[in-house]
Parts: structure tokens; C-alpha cells; sequence
């Protein structure tokens, strides 16, 4: 067997296979027709199984970690559960997967109506849920399995929450069915320094023991499972200032979207934040939330960057991320629909209180506040935008060019504005005409194709020649091969998940300007 | 009332308001309890009505369109097709409008079954169906009512379809709530010189007896139904040569989709054809046509143009435009998913097919062949469909430029290829990340803008530069207003519908090669 996909990082390894496993199916509800008291004595037996594998794992680590899992290995003995589980088959002929499955749904949401810590804990009970219906289902249950020696790890697509516990020694390489060059998945590895394919159509269907993937010819043949790697390449070193060869600056700043992220970026060594996605605030509220509330969860976010220099991004919400407080109907084409200001046109006064949240939340912790906007086109909007910015007493004001009109009108831009930032995972998502979610495009979003770095390299020009900062905040500026391109072509400043910012700020070390000149587009 | 939308063209004009339908709902098979005689006692008399007024209508007009209502009437008072539903209502307790619904349905079948002439009056009978289930639910049937008068017409959006039998001497005014300046309505309007706004939210949901139409301002406002116009812009004259009032020639061509198209295109005087859309020949098909059934249609279209220059484009279908024998699964952004030529790439035979087919008919009819891809990317893809076309015995080939990448990669292209063509409707969505579909974002898709503009200019000297022709067959083409613009970055040929020839073969007349390149963006 052999399959091709994209390579996204290259390096060649073998190892045995470990699937990341799909969502669970929501259990089917039709009635059990007789040996009621079978079915439910199905339950108490795998939910002790499901304890039992989790006190085990407990066993196997400690701190933090180990203190998790005793306590869902406790959720998942509840007796009260179980008995409830059981009831409902009884009572309602349920089938033993879908009564768990009813029953925990109760316990969440009674714990989320609790709020504060006991409502946290509904997602342990979810998790607990899954883990007792898949062993009913005979399958495997959801998300990264525990890696207990080096593998090679597959999965649809990986998002960032389900990599949040991956331990890096223990993943060989990455391949992804979906997902392409600026996915997680891709920026993962490529900050990891692992061999990963994106794109790969057809592995989740493969069933060797193990794999051998080529991740610079983008192959992923079948083995035996034993490992066999090149040399790991060492992580990189990076005393945390952004600096070319020549001492040439080039400021390394982080891509936030929570408290957690901002500590892990001022852990990685991160100048400022480059942009704070400010989403995590709006998107799971059932009302807007109050300018108070807001900006005390800014204020979390932006309190580690004291001093530092932050570029706070407004609400980028639309069809393919709703809002519950904001019914946006259903579009054709979300990507191309009413998304990031475009909602704002309509309700400026949405856009008004976030400003303000913003402004108070940046003097309450001290940073050096900038502010830009997602999805601007014209410089028209980005006039718009700055106005109403600059009206709630903000200094220095910018826009995403992140949509290719404003990419080819940057210098129409750069005079409304202070500064833009690249946002090349949409550009190349547009300039290509390509779905950055969709596999079998997935060839197409590579950040180093022509046509993008082009664009890119006409956005920093413009930026040089009118002494405007230009700096890029897609994935894009996250590829330590990559990095060198942009700041030949003009931009000042880079902006990266924080997993990247040793292998970016290493590579730019070996490099001078002039290097970096003779490799821009 | 004032509502106000995008201005595509311009004017102003008050009438009254006469309304589009929307499409009839499927009617509700839910069972009648009772009087069963009493439910399919009403079929009779609301298709006597229906035949009555289709009779009325028939002895107001002459030649053709009379012979055609004329037969409509005579389907509307089948007494098979009443019998056949009263006995649906007494059989299976459906309600009279489901009744007729389904009635039709068998009719339709058996039609289409016969096929050749019977199966093309299942439309018809999908008409006389449509009027009967309107009148049974005191809806207005869908689509264009038969204008008596001078009126404003009002749209959800308006298709082709809808306009095919529209007198333009009787159209005041168009509006449409959906619609952007590239749609059918927008050009429609600009060709025949009425004033028009698209992206008017709300106006459907107006019901003042007339409306005051400002196709300048892009204002909406209810009137008393009183005609009020500005002077008529009298309809342009054109000789059917495109050229510069200096005499430089720009070949004025047809986009068509059908014989019809075909005809319509020779009749108003196309030099020949710059875009043939070969959709309709797969769109209905439940299994890819046959080579020879492919030959026989494209020489259909191709017959009246033989002796004259045509540009046949492949096939372009996609997950918004599915194809019955081709599955292609749900794409969250089908304008950004596998259509185009991307199609062509798991499944080469499907274009060979094509290609050989082409071909064919090209030599049967003697045109003068050159043919082109859909949705290219990069200069790679140019080559592998370059390489396949000319293999086929293709000896002109090129590809469309309808995705910004192929447009910053024009320059790489044209060494691949013969001439390129400009889609600006769809480069225009790229560009501007607003969908083409959708009334909220239409002010962006407006061809006149600078960022797009730049770009075809970008294509256009790269054109020049190579002395390679290049294109545009994007509604943009069709606009007066633009063709000088286009025509002076170093456009060759501008492809439009049939309708807006006139229009730009005498504004072109008006300017010399220096005016027009004096406007060049």
C-alpha cells in the first residue's frame, strides 16, 4: 500500500500506527423489544472497565495529570449514574448506550446550571459518557489516544484541542486524511521539527500495523510498525529577541486566543502578541456579553504582556462561526459571506462596546495597545473601521489583509491606517480559490506558491514605501523556511502559535538581510 | 417606505410595482379527513379558470407566443389530466392541490419517457401544473406575470429563465432584494438601458401600489403607481463589427449555453463565440453523454457559426452545480471546492471524452475551434490541461483566468497556453471574498473597482507583453462603461450575452485606442 498526500514537514520515519479516533455517533434511541434487565446489567460492567483503564493511566503519571484522571475514574464509577443509566432501559426500553448517553446528559445539565466549578465539570462527564457508550458500541473512543511509546499518529484532522495533552516524544509523525499546509496539523509538526502529510487520502482506511511516512515527498506506505527514524531533529534554541544574523530586527510575537495561550506564549518567549483573537469571548455566550465582562476577559488575556506591545483582533465571526446572541442564516458560501467587520456594517453599536471593552482592558494590565480589524476589502472599510476606533480613543489602529482587494489596494489602505498584518491563511484560501478545510484542495493553500508570495511581497512594498509596519500573522510566518522570504520582502514583524517561535526565531539567526532580499519573490 | 441597495444601472423612473412570484411550495400530501367529493370537486374549476386566462392571454399576442399559450390552455383543460387527479383525492384522501401535483408528475414521466418532442412539453406541463396548485392555494403562480402595462418590476432575483419572454418595452424598472452588479439582472438592465438596484433589502416585502426607482442613487421608494420616466435612452446601433472609433478592432464575441443562445448570438451580430458554456449538455444527464450524443449537441450550438472564431469551454460543474452521475458529497464552500477543471483531475476520461467530442463537432460544423478550462490555479495546472487538448488534436488551447492565482500568475500561464480568458465574475467573488449569490455582500462584487481592475490589468499586460490574446467573457465585458477600460489595458476580445452587444459595440465606437488607455486603471 502507498498513498500520497501533501507533505507539509519533511523527514522520513517508521513506526506503528495509532488512529485518532471520529466522534461517537449519538446512540440510537429505538426500543430494546424484551431481556430488559440484560440490557441494563450491560452498563455496570463497562463503566468499571472505563474506571479501571482510567485509574491505570492515573497510575502511570503524575501532578496535574494524574489528579485528572482519578477523578473522571471516579465520575465514571458513579454509582448515582449507573443507576440512573439502568433505570432508563428499564423504564423506556432504551438501549444500554443510549440510556448512558441520556443519563449523563441530565448530570450536565444540572452541573452547568450549578455554574462555576461544578459547570466545568460537565465536559469530564462528557468525556466519561463517551468513553462508557463506546465500550458499549465495541469502539473505540473519541480523541488522542494515550501513546504509550512512539507512533505515528492518524487522524481526519487535528485540532488544536485535541493536541492540547500530546506529549511530542511520543509522536513519530502526523498524517491527516483532511486538512492541508496551514493546518494545525501541519503547523504542529513543522514547530515540532516531526515528519507529517496532510491531505492523505485514504489512510483512516488503511489497516498496517505500522507506517512509514515521507514527509518531503508527501508518501505514506504500509510496515510492519516497528520504529525505524532518521535522526530527530533537536529542538531549536532562541534566547527570545527576533533578530536576523546581521542584527537586523524582526519582532516575534504570538497568536493568543485565551489566558492559557498568552502564559504559554510569554513562556516560549513571545516579544508581544501579534494577535489576540478575541472570538473566545463571544462565540459559546448565549447573550453579547457586557462591556464589563469583556473586559475583564481581555483583561486575562492581555495581564501576562505588561509593557509589551499587543495587537488586539475585533470579533471575526460569521455563518461558519455563529453566534447564539446573533442568528446570521444560513449562506451558500460562508467563507465568502458576512464574516469578521462585515457583521459590523449593520451593527456598529456590537462593534462600539467591544472598542471600549478593549481600551479599558489594555489600561487595566498596562500593554502597548494596537487594534486591527478581520476581513477588511476596501480602503473604504478600513477608513470606516479606523474612524470608529480612533473615536473610542484608541492610538494606533490597523487592518487584516487577509482578502486579496486589500491586498492590491495596500497602499489605498496603509493611508487610513497604521499598519496591517497579513493574514495569509485566508489570502491563500481566496488567492486560490481553495477551502483551507477541504483535503482535496489542500495542495493549493501552500503558503509557498508564487502567486501568494507575490501578493505578499506588493502588501510589504507598499508598507516600505510608506514607513507603515507590516507584519504577518498567518500560519504562513510559523514556517522557519518561510520566515526568511517574508522579511526579505518588507515585513516587520512575525506573529505565530507559540509552539513556533524557537524554530522561527532560530532560523532567522542564520540568515542576514541581504539573504533574506535575494530569496523574496 | 426608502430602501436602498446597490445602483447597477442607471435612471429614474416611477410605476407600478408587479411582482415575481416566488416558486410554488411542494403542497401537503397530509390526508383530507372528509367531503372528499367536495376536495376534488375544485380541481375542475381551478383548471377551467387557468385555461380561460392562458386563452385570454393567447388572443392579446400573435405568431408564436400565441400558439404556445394557446396549447398551454388546451393542457390546462385535459380532462385526463383533471380525471386523473379527482381520483388521486377520492383513492389516497390527498388534498386537491396535492392531488394535481402528483397527477401532473405521472404526466411528466410519461413524457419524458417518450422523449424527443413529448419529452420538451413536460415543461409545459409543469407550467399548467404550477398555475393550477397556485390557483387552488390563492397564490400567485411563479415567475414573470404577463406585464399589461408599463410597470417596476420587483424579484427575488431573476434568472435567464425568467427574462426569456419579458417585452423589454413594457419594464420600467428592475429590483431585485438578492443580486449583485454581475447578475443577470444588473446586465440585463445596463443592456437594455433601464434602470435598475439589486441587494435591495426589503423590497419584496413592500407593498406600495408603485415604486420609485433611482438606479443612480441605488434608492427605492414606494409611489402612488403613477409612470413617471426620464426620457428612454433609445436603444443603441451597432453594425456588427467590433472597432475604436480610430478603427483599432476589438472582436465583440457571444457567450452561449444552448442552439438558442446560438442563434440569438448570430442574430445580433456576435463576430463569433467566446465562451460556450458545455454544461447544459451534462446538467440533466443521468449518465455522462456519450461522445456521440456530446457531438451531436455541441454542433447544435456550433452550426451557426461556421467560418467564425469559438471558444468552447469544459465542462464546469461542481458540488454547486452537481452532476447526476458524478457524486460529489457537500462542500462547506462550494465556490471554493472541487468544480472546474479540478474535476478533470481524478478522473481525466470524463475531459478526453470531452475533448474528443469537441473536436468532432467542431469539424462537422467548420468552425474555427480553440477551447478552454474552467477554474485554473496555476501555471502547472495550465500545462496538464494544455498537454491533454492538444493531444486530442486541439490546435488552439487556453484556459480561463478566474482565480486570483492564475491572474498574479499570468506571465507562467501564457507560456502554457495559446490566449487566456478573464471570468470577472467569479474573479471578482475571489477578490472580494463575497460570495456572487449573496445580496449582503453585492456592493463589493462591483466590477468597476480598483483592486479588480489592477488585476485584469495585471493579466492584460502580460497579454500584450507575450502578444498573446486575452479575453474577457465576464459580465464585465458587458458593460459599456467598462469595455473602454478593459480595452485599454490591452484587452483583445470582449464575449457577453447576446443582448448587451449593441450596447458595447456603439460605446466603443465612441473612443479612440488613446482615450481608452488613458482609462486604464
Amino acid at each position: 500500500m502507498s498513498l500520497s498526500g501533501v507533505g507539509v514537514s519533511p523527514g522520513r520515519v517508521s513506526g506503528p500506527r495509532v488512529v485518532v479516533a471520529a466522534d461517537l455517533p449519538e446512540p440510537s434511541s429505538a426500543p430494546v423489544p424484551d431481556a430488559l434487565d440484560v440490557e441494563a446489567g450491560k452498563i455496570g460492567p463497562a463503566a468499571a472497565a472505563v474506571a479501571a483503564e482510567l485509574s491505570d493511566r492515573a497510575r502511570s503519571v503524575s501532578g496535574d495529570a494524574r489528579s485528572v484522571l482519578e477523578t473522571t475514574a471516579a465520575m465514571a464509577s458513579d454509582p448515582a449514574l449507573i443507576a440512573s443509566a439502568e433505570r432508563l432501559v428499564r423504564e423506556r426500553s432504551l438501549p444500554a448506550p443510549r440510556a448512558v448517553w441520556e443519563a449523563a446528559g441530565e448530570f450536565m445539565t444540572a452541573l452547568r446550571a450549578a455554574g462555576g466549578y461544578m459547570a466545568e465539570r460537565a465536559t469530564d462527564v462528557a468525556d466519561v459518557r463517551d468513553r462508557i457508550v463506546a465500550s458499549l458500541l465495541g469502539l473505540a473512543p473519541p480523541g488522542v489516544p494515550e501513546l504509550r511509546s512512539p507512533s505515528v499518529l492518524v487522524a481526519r484532522d487535528l485540532a488544536p484541542a485535541d493536541t492540547a495533552g500530546l506529549d511530542p516524544d511520543l509522536v513519530l509523525a502526523l498524517v491527516t486524511e483532511e486538512g492541508g499546509p496551514t493546518s494545525h496539523t501541519a503547523i504542529l509538526a513543522r514547530a515540532l521539527g516531526i515528519p507529517a502529510v496532510v491531505a492523505c487520502a485514504g489512510v483512516l482506511a488503511c489497516d498496517a500495523p505500522g507506517l512509514t511516512v515521507d514527509g518531503s515527498a508527501g508518501e505514506v506506505t504500509a510496515s510492519d510498525g516497528v520504529v525505524r527514524a532518521s535522526a530527530r531533529k533537536s529542538r531549536p534554541e532562541w534566547d527570545g529577541v527576533g533578530r536576523l544574523a546581521d542584527g537586523h530586527r524582526v519582532k516575534l510575537l504570538a497568536n493568543v486566543g485565551s489566558p492559557a495561550d498568552a502564559h504559554a506564549a510569554i513562556a516560549a518567549g513571545a516579544e508581544g502578541i501579534g494577535l489576540f483573537r478575541t472570538e473566545f469571548c463571544y462565540l459559546s455566550a448565549e447573550e453579547e456579553p457586557t462591556e464589563a465582562a469583556q473586559r475583564e476577559a481581555y483583561a486575562a488575556v492581555l495581564a501576562p504582556f505588561a509593557g509589551r506591545p499587543v495587537v488586539v483582533r475585533t470579533l471575526d465571526a460569521g455563518s461558519d462561526k455563529p453566534l447564539a446572541f446573533l442568528p446570521m442564516g444560513a449562506e451558500p458560501n460562508p467563507a465568502l459571506g458576512v464574516r469578521g467587520l462585515r457583521i459590523a456594517f449593520d451593527r456598529p453599536e456590537l462593534l462600539d462596546r467591544q472598542l471600549s471593552a478593549i481600551t479599558a482592558a489594555a489600561a487595566d494590565t498596562g500593554v502597548e495597545l494596537s487594534v486591527m480589524a478581520p476581513m477588511v476589502a476596501t480602503a473604504a472599510e478600513a477608513a470606516w473601521f479606523a474612524a470608529r476606533a480612533r473615536a473610542a480613543g484608541i492610538g494606533r489602529v490597523g487592518v487584516m489583509i487577509e482578502i486579496p482587494a486589500a491586498a492590491l489596494c495596500a497602499e489605498e489602505i496603509l493611508a487610513e491606517v497604521d499598519f496591517v498584518s497579513l493574514g495569509t491563511n485566508d489570502l491563500a484560501q481566496y488567492v486560490f480559490a481553495a477551502d483551507r478545510q477541504l483535503g482535496a484542495v489542500a495542495s493549493l493553500n501552500d503558503p509557498h506558491q508564487k502567486a501568494l508570495l507575490r501578493l505578499v511581497g506588493m502588501v510589504a512594498a507598499a508598507g516600505v514605501e510608506v514607513g507603515k509596519p507590516v507584519g504577518v500573522c498567518g500560519e504562513a510566518a510559523a514556517d522557519p523556511s518561510l520566515a526568511p522570504v517574508l522579511v526579505g520582502a518588507g515585513v516587520t514583524s512575525l506573529s505565530m502559535n507559540a509552539v513556533a517561535l524557537a524554530g522561527v526565531g532560530a532560523a532567522l539567526r542564520e540568515v542576514d538581510l541581504e539573504a533574506c532580499r535575494a530569496l523574496a519573490p
